[in-house]
């Protein structure tokens, strides 16, 4: 999927919604806890309820991961049910990765090559700090995107993202910088906190073409009008998560039918947003 | 294991070496090929061929992971066996994980918490660029270790390591100053590459007590005597890592004694460096 597509996407759903799959074990509805594979089960409820209002899905590794091989097992069959929507969704794999130039080819088909690893994402979150050789191998593979961390939203990115030269740029703008030389708008994208969001509009000073993945609306705080005000661009360039917020709106048996409802209430706004700025 | 623990165990097998299992499917001798798990059979023949010579073994997550669920199941299989030597390896997860908080602890659950995950690491690599909330998690863990990333080895470590503010701080200076509060030399080490051994000197004035995690000696070139010139301290404070030089010292039947021969030079060399710095 390029830039193009998605932009396609967006305006066919009318919003740029990514709901980020954080499916914790400890949150998910009791009542489900009797299922097969309860994450799996979860997840799949939570689908059908917001594919409609979600141009993509984000599952969190790390929510997997911590359950060992039965976790993978759930997110493989996650996987394989968000294929069926193969033209509808672009799905994320958010793992921050980036290691040395061999093994970064080692993670990207982790989650790009679906013979080699049974994962077929559409892009993955990198970690830039290893540099060029740690990210390139990830733009390696065609139709698949990279997605940098630049400015996270959490409270210790300022510990060294606000690291600033002798000229005053600070350390994820010289990542925007040099990053965005390594690949193109087609296959690169940022990572940028909602929690940061006056800070958008000198990010796109920087990368005015690229889109940017925005986590913080939501559970963390961060606010969505303030995101497209400084953030939006002529291909929509924003792709806003929201985890916690829809997953666990509610605790109970009609957690698919408050999660819908979140969600729906974020696509109304998005469209408000869209047609308010042209882009549909 | 604290620090103490581990520089007993160098003492034992005057040793300071970590074999780093990048065990690659495409890399390893081809008669292992019929075996019912080959990634395993070769870490396990590996592991018996060096096991008296290293202090530690460093799984490269990517390599398992690139083979999915299988990979994690190669992977699990090589840890269990790793614990019949409990008391006589130290293990790292090199995954070069780090998220928001509650993200990273789930990381640290995939790799420490044998009962939710398979998995009982005693280190994991961490990569630093979000910050204190994405390094702390994996300190909660007792007798858990978090070896941040602070000057790699490979040629990309340049683009954003070496970024100098005002004064001259290099950002992987500022990691190190920083990072180092969070924690302590019981359950904090670093990762500085080989390939940067003349950078040691300053980097132990920063971090004069902690271990470094030094990978980059072999197949990446760099210099085993000039890394324990300057980067020794009084409870040796270095794990040295060879990966490739050793796991594939041979194409043939005879991989494992030409692993075991390549381990055993390098525990040469190591025992002469410790006894002549009144380490042993």
């Amino acid at each position: 999927m390029n830039r193009t597509d998605l932009f396609h996407l967006i305006r066919q759903k009318k919003s740029f919604l990514c709901v980020g799959l954080d499916s914790d074990m400890n949150k998910i509805p009791k009542h489900l806890l009797n299922s097969e594979d309860p994450v799996f089960e979860f997840n799949k409820q939570i689908i059908d309820a917001t594919i409609q209002y979600a141009v993509a899905y984000k599952p969190n590794l790390a929510f997997y991961e911590s359950r060992g091989i039965k976790g993978m097992i759930s997110l493989e069959k996650t996987m394989n049910y968000l294929e069926k929507f193969c033209n509808e969704v672009f799905t994320i794999a958010d793992a921050k990765r980036g290691d040395i130039g061999n093994t970064s080819t080692q993670y990207a088909i982790s989650v790009f090559d679906k013979a080699a690893s049974g994962f077929n994402f559409d892009a993955i979150t990198v970690a830039p700090y290893m540099g060029e050789d740690s990210v390139k191998p990830f733009l390696a593979f065609p139709g698949k995107w990279a997605i940098v961390l630049a400015l996270t939203s959490n409270k210790g990115s300022d510990d060294f993202q606000l690291f600033a030269d002798a000229e005053e740029t600070l350390l994820f703008q010289r990542v925007l910088e040099r990053t965005s030389k390594w690949g193109t708008a087609d296959n690169m994208m940022y990572v940028v906190g909602a929690t940061k969001a006056e800070m958008l509009g000198g990010i796109r000073k920087i990368v005015p073409d690229h889109f940017l993945l925005v986590p913080g609306v939501g559970a963390q705080g961060g606010d969505l009008n303030a995101v497209a005000k400084y953030g939006l661009n002529d291909h929509c360039g924003l792709l806003v998560n929201a985890s916690r917020s829809i997953l666990f709106a509610s605790a109970g048996e009609d957690f698919a039918e408050k999660a819908k409802l979140e969600a729906l209430s974020m696509q109304q706004e998005m469209e408000i947003i869209l047609l308010s700025n042209n882009l549909l």
